[in-house]
């Protein structure tokens, strides 16, 4: 358990609900969740599963019709065609992620990853007796890792990299050339190439394609979280290279057995034309927001060097103003009422100098945080 | 992955599937699962929750309000006083588990359970790094640790011992004495005792109590799938002692974010007298099957020394047929289209002499199984 570190921003959401409670107002830009609810279509095959008594296991792997699915999404969006043998529907992308590291990791195995980064993929690692080597990157990469990082970082204990496109906390993309530059190289090493591409569906002024054509090393691990607006539902998937299936589904049958099945059921509604539409609307809500709040933040002061095209953050160097950003974050808080997130959470790189804003909120709650922040700014000057 | 064994009874599902696929009959006495629907007024609560859009994340230890509500049900149910703070909402026993082993488990820490158990109990140990020592127990102590046991086979490295009351594959109880002394001695150890009491509400011939208040040392490991019916919901919970809950927090933040919201906003329902009601005429339906199948397999000559006072399972010694008893349930399917799950899916002891039928479906197709069986065993005799 000391290897686990614990999520700085519950401190402050401990205090953001104090100072609710006590009649305060707070702008919350620290929530790594959609504000929007489930779509409509996704609620309503959820009710009507539920109606039909649908509330058995499912097999550990998830629903066939529900595997087909995703399958076909890969088809429609993507145009790759992948056997739903190879997806694994999971409790969100955490189940898969533990499943991914489950039948990967031998005591001592190293798993190469960047920092700053979600804080879970290092805690996945060490869950499974593996050792998370993250790697400082900066703006001159998009804080992304690339192929000469990988390869000047690659050790004789390495079984793969971890990379997340659009990354959190950056929202930053990996180049697809660098993606299967990556996979190539890892496979040359015996090694697999494991790629987050939950926030796949919230991508900005540019398209993007999976990487899941980039070899027989390469894991993709996704989620109807954050684009599809499931997240309390918790259902991900995993499309993992076909030696693996069998292990994986040994492994989901003794962690967690399946995933939900209402949430299983739902998830079918959530590749239909209408829902798509909804979805297409909120991504289009989401950029707003971000072509809002990162010229704001620029004016204010804060270091935003690369354009984020994805996801729903900005990472933000608040070097100029101090270089403790959790104290930062806490006096914002307490002082402004505004909830940012500290980059300690994300790793150890320069966190110090880093916050992160999530845009999960209306643009009039931004805007109404960008107004204290500037105040609250002036105020430390 | 090598630590971790498949379920045997997944290949004879597979054969079973083929089997029906093709057209023929097969009663199915090898289900881990009540053949009831969740309760309709469960389900109406699950539904209520869609509408109202309460699909967001709830706190990683669950929703407050059901928290709470099943700190009252210790209150109703048992008499016992517990605080809300101590319980963790959990996706299913098996993240309950999850957490358990993840705050007690320190690399080659030893936990002792029986043989024959929950195959998973032992995986969760090995996940956490842990090794599981199982000692075997047959009919002389219930197929139940005991005191005794405990103390010849406690080590240096145990940290700690696991029971199920009523237990899988046995359906046996563990006497209040014994439990209480088993904590005892596990304290005195300076190691912690952790009850698995997912079968608790479906006891039959006598009442039982929770080994809640048994010491600072108990971990209570329930779920919402079995007494319930909802095992579809993946929701269980964890009474933990109050020292490891910052530290179990902080795990299942990791882990795996939260148990699904539908799920957690449906069980609110769970513990309401109507509800209530249905189950107890549901334990009754069990307690009939029982009293049905136990006598007649025991006319055909299946030795079940202990009547099992809980559960779905009677785990039944099958020597006077076979010494193979997984080559015996593969040919009981094939010829006379009867599952069950063979003894080598809960242990090493004795396995291959014994074989674990369920009582999860109703009292005509038991008939039919039973039926069928003596057809068998005559055609093999």
């Amino acid at each position: 358990m000391d290897d686990i570190e614990p999520f700085h921003v519950m401190d402050l959401l401990a205090q953001a609900r104090s100072l609710e409670a006590a009649g305060r107002s707070v702008v919350h830009m620290e929530v790594g969740e959609p504000d929007f609810s489930t779509p409509a279509p996704i609620v309503d095959a959820g009710i009507e599963a539920l109606r039909e008594g649908l509330t058995h296991y499912t097999p550990a792997v998830g629903l066939p019709e529900l595997r087909e699915a995703i399958a076909e999404y890969y088809h429609d969006r993507y145009g790759l065609e992948v056997s739903a043998k190879r997806i694994i529907v999971t409790p969100g992308a955490s189940g898969a992620l533990q499943l991914v590291m489950g039948v990967l990791l031998n005591s001592g195995d190293r798993v190469l990853m960047a920092d700053p980064g979600y804080p879970c993929n290092r805690h996945f690692v060490r869950q499974y007796e593996g050792y998370a080597r993250t790697l400082a990157v900066d703006a001159t990469t998009g804080y992304q890792l690339t192929p000469d990082l990988l390869a000047s970082a690659w050790e004789e204990q390495c079984v793969g990299a971890m990379v997340a496109t659009p990354a959190n906390p950056t929202g930053t993309l990996i180049p697809a050339d660098d993606l299967r530059e990556m996979a190539g190289y890892s496979k040359s090493r015996g090694g697999v190439l494991i790629v987050d591409e939950i926030y796949h569906g919230l991508v900005y002024d540019t398209d993007v394609t999976s990487a899941l054509p980039l070899g027989d090393n390469v894991f993709i691990v996704n989620s109807f979280s954050k684009y599809f607006g499931m997240t309390g539902w918790r259902l991900g998937w995993l499309v993992a290279p076909e030696y693996y299936v069998r292990d994986i589904d040994k492994l989901a049958q003794n962690i967690f057995l399946a995933a939900a099945t209402p949430s299983q059921h739902a998830a079918l509604a959530a590749f239909e034309n209408g829902t798509r539409q909804i979805l297409e609307r909120r991504r289009e809500a989401f950029q707003r927001r971000r072509d809002f709040l990162l010229p704001a933040l620029r004016n204010l002061g804060f270091d935003i060097p690369v354009t984020p095209q994805g996801a729903f953050y900005l990472y933000a160097n608040c070097e100029r103003f101090t270089h403790d950003s959790f104290e930062f974050c806490n006096r914002l808080l307490q002082k402004a009422g505004v909830a940012i997130t500290p980059g300690v959470d994300f790793g150890h790189h320069r966190a110090r100098d880093h916050v992160r804003f999530a845009y999960t909120t209306s643009l009039e709650n931004l805007e109404l945080g960008v107004t204290r922040l500037a105040r609250f700014l002036k105020s430390i000057d």
